[in-house]
């Protein structure tokens, strides 16, 4: 995806989260001024351990690179409790970025940490959109169309209420449009059948939520077929079936090369005719490489 | 699959049940017979309008086949409502095939016809395994594996206590006992995480139930990926995943193809690598074909 933008941006990178900190994040954030295109209007805030991050920028060539360090002192860990950390680790990397986000001294923030704390820390900080109660993870998938679609809620919330899967509705509608600039996004409501009856309780009473939000475009419900096929833009289910459908689609394609490996084994005519399929089917998985699509909203 | 039997085998077969019927069920039952290995110790029993079944067989070659028929004046339709049909067709094909299996006088009854139906036809006459309250659809998806991956429940139960969860291990572990001839079928409960805390409040009270009955295999909570890894036998799940689980499932290759066909017409060279990649393709998604999974136990 291109950046649009008129203004210069400034986007906040937390250089502690991941588990090649700091190393694997500012790899990352440096190789995004290769692409001067995409840079042009780009600036990085890095947070973290200033002495770590000099120290691995130090013989990187950064003749390309906009960027400015935030010295933080604190790290939030996979391990730590999301609502203690918030408490406890004001000067961490998650916090002061979802800070400068929330205050508006950068558009945007970006981790690769705790996700927990990551929910919780911007929840607490940054709020919600009006009439949002809960925050939940999205995610794009690949689809038979020109736009990815948007799978929410992916594993957020596994326990849902009707009114939950709306304000999932609320905010993947918001959030195509802002990213993907779509003026209408089809939103479906991920069901067993397109009946407006069928489904489980709370996707019948959602339903009705949805239906009557005149300013979503609710295409009514969709079913799994409907998650890659690029019939609707965003696909609203509660947190449970979106991780499912998320790991599930991710191991496709292994199952895929793992038949044609047996085909390719099975005699030595089948095994010239895989080589020969090799370069088209690279191609065509390398669509649907998920790490294509990562990140989570 | 091939039949293992001792004896021979009497299959009831409704032959009013399904969209060109009595067409393609007779169809369907004479080809059985072309393959004599299979059908060395089959007999069907044709339930249906004895007019039409003769009419439909008069000009074909049956020196093979080994059928009896057994006339029914009633046909359950697609519209008509499970509960009233069990009531008020008695003597349908549908009721008396399945009347026939609860009396011994055939091993089994296969029927194309109103699934609403067969399962309330089949739950008053067959009654059920001892300790299961609730029938389900289960339905058997490609594996990574020599033996495909028992998915249950398929869509039966759309809201699930953690007590059905728990039945459908059961009857899984059994049906894939029966059918797939496994010693120790390896139950897999889905979840979002492979711990036991992950998941929804059913799924962890079930995880506790599965984990207690110490004849089922249980292997503990699996993921989406999982589904069609081959890592385990059956994937226990609630109809509402389950029906999104295949109806994706389905959906995928079509996916692939539609990417093939954007690649292959991107350019001339392109459309060559494809086209050599055809013969491999073919063969690697007939194995993803449904056709060769369908119907329900």
């Amino acid at each position: 995806m291109e950046l649009k933008a008129n203004k210069p941006i400034k986007v906040a990178l937390d250089a502690m989260g991941g588990d090649f900190a700091p190393e694997n994040e500012l790899l990352g954030a440096i190789s995004v001024f290769d692409d001067a295109k995409q840079s042009k209007n780009l600036e990085i805030v890095i947070l973290g351990d200033e002495g770590k991050i000099n120290n691995f920028l130090k013989d990187k060539n950064l003749s390309k690179v906009k960027y400015t360090i935030v010295p933080t002192t604190q790290v939030i860990t996979m391990h730590d409790d999301p609502t203690e950390s918030l408490k406890t680790k004001k000067d961490s990397s998650l916090y002061r970025g979802a800070e400068m986000a929330a205050n508006g001294e950068v558009d945007a923030f970006v981790s690769a940490g705790n996700t927990g704390a990551m929910l919780a820390t911007s929840t607490v900080l940054m709020r919600r959109i009006k009439g949002v109660s809960r925050p939940s993870i999205a995610t794009f998938m690949p689809s038979d169309n020109e736009t990815p679609t948007l799978l929410i809620d992916a594993g957020a919330n596994v326990d849902c209420k009707p009114r939950f899967l709306y304000e999932f509705a609320v905010m993947g509608s918001v959030y195509t449009k802002q990213i993907l600039g779509l003026k209408a996004p089809r939103i479906g409501l991920l069901s067993i059948g397109e009946e407006e009856k069928k489904g489980n309780d709370q996707v019948r009473e959602a339903h009705q939520m949805i239906k009557e939000d005149k300013s979503l475009n609710f295409i009514g419900n969709v079913e799994g077929k409907d998650v890659m096929s690029g019939s609707c833009d965003v696909v609203v289910c509660d947190g449970f079936t979106g991780n499912v459908i998320l790991k599930l689609a991710e191991s496709f394609p292994k199952l895929v090369k793992s038949r044609f490996k047996q085909y390719a084994d099975s005699s030595v005519k089948n095994k010239v005719l895989a080589a020969s399929a090799m370069p088209a089917l690279k191609s065509v998985f390398s669509s649907f490489n998920y790490e294509n699509y990562g990140g989570v909203p």
